[in-house]
């Protein structure tokens, strides 16, 4: 019986692979409003403080705040107005003792003045204000560099860039962000079984819809690459080879689906040099993988599991990713066992703090992806997980 | 004192939002290809049974599992095969008593075999083929129509597509989808104080860089959405009114940032018949809604609360999107305090089963939501929550 001589443990053999893939040193500089979901190539240091100046928090009064202190609603202080700054304007005039400038919410606060009187708070007659209750050192202001100091590493290395990240980008002057280029994924799909169009005589007669490609474009997209689809190539040594070959020479990460195993007609693994081949995952046991390349199941679940397993993990290290995955803690809503030595990958949907174990089996059964959101990966180790156990979802 | 007469409570304010905005009745056909992260318009049928015969699960012979059953490793049942299948061929043989069909993973079984039985299990010798052990009815065939039934709703009406039920889709023979029209947000900035690009001069001079356009940008792109920028308007009522106008012409949904609140330069509320205006939400107090127009605050840590409590749920009605939010159980690491009567928007970091409270307060503090993940809402009739207290979070 020809099979593995050994299954490598899932974690010994992600090990292997994430040593042997080093993160691509290209960075391009990409616009911000097309940088959401890019990954940031170097820490980004601020070169100003954010915000600039001292600024009013509300529409009001800039004053010092030692001249408020005595102010009572039965004993009010009088302020002179000395100006009055317009929207998006400056004062130029120094806040002296006795004295205030009217500004709105947003405005610089003028020299002299360390507090801001809410309008709302003062009683204004001609240029003379009264403030009927005093007012703190700060108060109303927001100060200089209280969100971002001068200097401050705002955003680090591998940050997945997100809505607010790209805010507080724009907001200590950035146009522009360095960023990895996304890596090039090369994705084949063989099976002489496989047709890629709905053909009905094709299905009556041996020919299976193939759906790998589509569901693996999308997964690299959503994991920071860019997929380049090659093609569904029938099960001929020669003509898999040499596309295997091209593809090792034009992307950095190279899938290819069907012809992992040991039948007669796996043979896709006789053109890399593999670390490893056959793991301790179930589904997706026969996965292999060298130079960069990973020789996948047929299976679309099991291909499924590869992805998230493996190639989910080596798109991360290629462009130094961190913030990449949500992993959840919840309660199983049935037990699910497991095989001592295997490690299993099952589906769940996730919701409300519980995880609901997908019962359908089989690698075949998309089916059971799409009613999925996530998954538990239950060790080598254990046999399984009990009803009500708190364990860790990945969702998807 | 101008204030709000009365501060809309948020679930009442979130209700009465919801009931004026009307799903877009407008599809588009996507190809699968560019279908990532699109609204199914429709609940989608299966038009075959997938698989669409009984297919082989493993390379081996196709047999009547009746057959095998007398056969013991010391008393082997011979069949003789009498026809192999080449790669995605198909067998157009009976297979009669006594004899068995070759094939590879994947084949179509043959009329009158109901089970495989694994190459490794038989031994060959010309053409005749040893059974050591019996085979189930069954066994290494995965069933026609196991994944999906022909007539069986695969996806539902809603759905936010994910790589896995691109897959399920071309697997039934789709090459495109109905999904529903992107909506037009129509995001307009304003405030006199604020620049687009870094200056250095202007900064020293009261002004300050912009960063709601790219931030929601990037949310309404995360939330189904098309954002059309209009730029960033003086806090002038003529230009603002005029440029609301249009916006509300050409859009499904308009953000107006800044001029929500009661502030001598706050009137872009003027410009629209206003359902709502204030709740009790904090930050995002001063957000108005009416004639699918959100008047929003200028800061930003309030117009992200205000996205996620309130605009992210108008664009997934306005497409009709189900499954667009995560929600997570976390216990708290800190207490978080909550005024009565106020609807706390809390950042939070997430991670491990703990969330924990980011400290940093401030409307304009955009570093605290770089630093979240998440949040929690603390209700209007709770004083916040205790350390270790469970809570759900909302991922983003």
């Amino acid at each position: 019986m020809r099979e593995f001589k050994r299954l490598t443990p899932y974690r010994e053999a992600l090990r292997m692979m994430l040593e042997d893939i080093e993160e691509i040193p290209d960075v391009e500089e990409v616009p911000l409003d097309r940088a959401l979901g890019r990954v940031l190539a170097e820490d980004v240091v601020s070169p100003i403080d954010s915000p600039p100046f001292n600024r009013a928090a509300v529409d009001g009064y800039a004053v010092r705040a030692e001249d408020t202190f005595p102010a009572r609603e039965y004993n009010p202080v009088e302020l002179r107005v000395i100006d009055e700054v317009p929207a998006g304007g400056e004062s130029k005039t120094k806040v002296e003792p006795g004295t205030a400038v009217k500004l709105l919410t947003g405005a610089k606060i003028p020299e002299g003045a360390n507090a801001v009187l809410m309008q709302e708070m003062a009683e204004r007659e001609g240029n003379i204000i009264k403030v009927l209750r005093p007012v703190a050192p700060g108060q109303n202001v927001a100060m200089k560099g209280e969100d971002v100091r001068k200097g401050q590493a705002v955003l680090k290395k591998g940050q997945v860039l997100r809505p607010q990240d790209l805010a507080i980008l724009k907001s200590i002057g950035f146009k522009s962000v360095m960023a990895k280029r996304k890596p090039r994924v090369g994705i084949i799909v063989t099976g002489s079984e496989l047709i890629e169009e709905y053909d009905e005589e094709a299905l009556n007669h041996g020919k299976i819809l193939e759906s790998n490609s589509i569901m693996l474009k999308g997964l690299v997209k959503q994991y920071f690459g860019e997929p380049v689809f090659y093609g569904v190539f029938p099960d001929d040594p020669e003509e898999i080879g040499a596309i295997i070959e091209r593809a090792k020479k034009e992307n950095d990460l190279v899938l290819v689906t069907g012809g992992s195993a040991f039948g007669d007609m796996d043979f896709a693994h006789r053109f890399v040099k593999l670390l490893f081949h056959g793991t301790t995952i179930r589904p997706g046991r026969p996965i292999g993988y060298g130079e960069r390349t990973f020789v996948m199941s047929g299976y679309p679940v099991a291909v499924f599991a590869q992805f998230h397993l493996y190639v989910k993990h080596a798109l991360a290290k290629l462009v130094g990713a961190r913030n990449y995955e949500v992993r959840v803690k919840a309660r199983l809503t049935d037990r699910v066992p497991s095989q001592l030595g295997r490690a299993e990958f099952v589906k769940v949907w996730y919701e409300d703090g519980k995880a609901r174990p997908i019962k359908k089996k089989g690698s075949g059964i998309i089916s059971s992806l799409v009613e999925s959101n996530g998954y538990i990966l239950i060790p080598e180790d254990s046999e399984g997980y009990l009803e009500g156990e708190e364990v860790e979802v990945v969702l998807y």
